[in-house]
């Protein structure tokens, strides 16, 4: 275990790793904890080796006495061949992060965030959620004997709630402001020693960085030309560049890929910001969009995602839920059944492309965050087809129809 | 590519496997291809590789040009301490197939279903189910660019249907004996050129061999005492036994563990029969389970299974619904949520320990075939808890109440 630094993305201030910290003590922006410039890779057999140690110089703050993991990432990068051909573009890929314990890539930062708890003594943990990171965080804090808070809103449905009951954690309904209750509960947290794995914290950013080591292993460190990312809080997005950046300071790629923020015009306070060329995002004041699970009007990573689009050169796009829908049922029909979040990549994809942004020389790599099992609502503003037949017409019926 | 033996499971006659074949054609008891005695694994970078490249020497009748995946297999081996110390047994390991492409097992099974049927020819494929199974083809049918029929029952409920149809196959309500429909549609397949993908087809349990391989690498070729596995048609367990087998053979393991088929009792077509000594399983009139997705009256494979535990030494066993359910809230209390079906195993763990069948030194492995999320329903029958409170009333709440 070596001290790395960390230091806030905005101001540069550093602070300490020795205690739970989330956030620059002086202007309330995200930290991050130092890029990584000399780290290889464990190259061991996968099947016995978990991502902590195949990328463990990446995590020299992480002690290998509380290593924990339920077996997150390793998912598969999938090539779509038939539908970069059909929207033209020369390459396209799909990082299926819906293939992780809990179906969501929020596995990767919340294990990374028990492991922070864990050394810094924490016997608490606790997240603010009602969705993916939820039950991500009741799972994970169940499997290490954490005691676990999940704060949700009052008007949750059964269909989100469930799930993460199931887990058995402390579940408490707020009553109140939502949108508060990400800075509420730092200090809640403070108050009593509950380490609190939100959204974008440090420890979140860390985690996602492995879906870029991933990718680069994947693609044979040959780099595609962009990676597009359903942005929310901006944790992973974050953590996604980061991953490239250290991996390239390392000398395993040669450049960093251009990184796309993807988001729906339903909740789009980045790409707002980024159209109207500020630096600092403005709460959106009635998000509403099919993307439930990147609805977050105001992003407490959002003006660092600014910064980072500006340093690697990327961009912010944002789609409607008409063509978030089109891009689901695309890529159910190539085998991949995203939640509405995970189809903003592609939507995007096709957008830019419509637009002219896309050349239709580009290689491209789309994040899918989440399993479309997670939002089965979703499924009923598609159009459904099925025939129905009598057992003994059924051959007769085939060989008349297809 | 070579060619390969394939014979009856009962009867023993040959058959060539240069057409779909299914079933003996003498006395109609599932066939099995050949045992592979001379195989190694491919070790290579995971990543960038997949299961059927790994283990390609195990499939000598696939054609390496015609190679399919989304990324199936490769799921954790997760030991459960705590779980195997509370029941009292030495090791409790969990396979987590719910790690998949569609979140479950049959992904294995498809994925060889699909080269099969392509090395023959086919240009369609299909399948018989209204749960894990019919996703998975779905999927992987329109992956692949196959046309894809899958029939269902004709009283389908909302939720299972839909995801189903996310993936734009023939879909069939079938109206009538749906019991009759997995040999019905062996048939349909003949006279309209669709290859079958049923439950427990030789390249079913050809692709669940894979669960065996991973296994015996994930514990570094020291095999557990027991692996268990909830069956329904009989094609994961047959699949694998034969792994394990296979890997004895070749000299990889010293010794095959034994087998555990669990059931439900609602429908346990397999322990009623082992359970009286019987050779021969008889159709279960009126089959009433939570665990659906094991919920087969009259498993295709069912007489195999039996003349395989006696073999290997194995048993059959069954769990009430009351302990299913225990069991999938003790496996999600440890963060792994699975599907009442996939509860099954920890259930019969627990009731042969009661029972003094496990004596307590012994190390199992659990077979954890589907998500949670397949059945959501099911999380309504548990004892779920919430609490509610004000914002502003949150850290003295937690004060006094945790």
């Amino acid at each position: 275990m070596r001290s790395v630094s960390i230091h806030c993305t905005s101001c540069g201030k550093a602070h300490k790793l020795d205690e739970a910290i989330f956030r620059c003590d002086l202007c309330n922006e995200p930290l991050e904890i130092e890029e990584i410039s000399n780290g290889r890779i464990n190259k061991g057999n996968i099947l016995t080796q978990t991502i902590w140690e195949r990328y463990e110089d990446f995590y020299p703050f992480l002690d290998k006495n509380n290593r924990f993991t339920l077996g997150e990432g390793f998912t598969p990068l999938i090539e779509m061949k038939d539908l970069a051909y059909s929207i033209g573009i020369s390459g396209l890929y799909m990082k299926n992060e819906t293939q992780n314990p809990t179906w969501s890539f929020k596995d990767r930062g919340t294990a990374v965030g028990i492991m922070d708890a864990k050394r810094l003594g924490y016997k608490r943990i606790g997240t603010v959620s009602t969705g993916n990171m939820a039950t991500s965080v009741a799972a994970y804090g169940a499997a290490a004997g954490m005691e676990t808070f999940v704060f949700v809103s009052k008007d949750i449905s059964e269909e989100k709630i469930n799930p993460i009951a199931m887990y058995n954690p402390h579940l408490i309904k707020v009553e109140g402001n939502y949108g508060e209750l990400y800075f509420e509960s730092l200090k809640i947290g403070k108050e009593n020693n509950i380490y609190f794995i939100n959204s974008d914290v440090p420890m979140r950013v860390e985690g996602s960085k492995t879906i870029a080591y991933e990718i680069c292993e994947q693609l044979n460190f040959q780099m595609p030309d962009y990676v597009i990312v359903p942005t929310s809080a901006g944790g992973n997005i974050r953590g996604i560049e980061k991953g490239f950046r250290e991996f390239k300071s390392c000398g395993l790629i040669d450049n960093v890929p251009k990184i796309i923020c993807a988001q729906s015009l339903g909740c789009s306070p980045i790409y707002n910001a980024y159209y109207n060329n500020s630096d600092a995002i403005t709460r959106v004041e009635k998000p509403h969009t099919i993307a439930h699970a990147i609805e977050n009007p105001y992003p407490p990573s959002g003006n660092q995602v600014l910064r980072l689009l500006k340093n690697n050169g990327g961009i912010a796009t944002a789609v409607t839920d008409e063509e978030i829908l089109k891009a689901q049922a695309l890529m159910a029909k190539e085998g991949i059944l995203g939640q509405p979040a995970s189809s903003v990549p592609l939507a995007a994809i096709i957008k830019l492309k419509e637009e002219g942004f896309l050349k239709g020389n580009e290689k491209v790599v789309c994040i899918v965050t989440g399993s479309g099992l997670k939002y089965t609502a979703s499924f009923a503003m598609h159009q459904l087809y099925s025939a129905e037949c009598e057992l003994n017409e059924l051959s007769d019926y085939i060989k008349e129809n297809y």
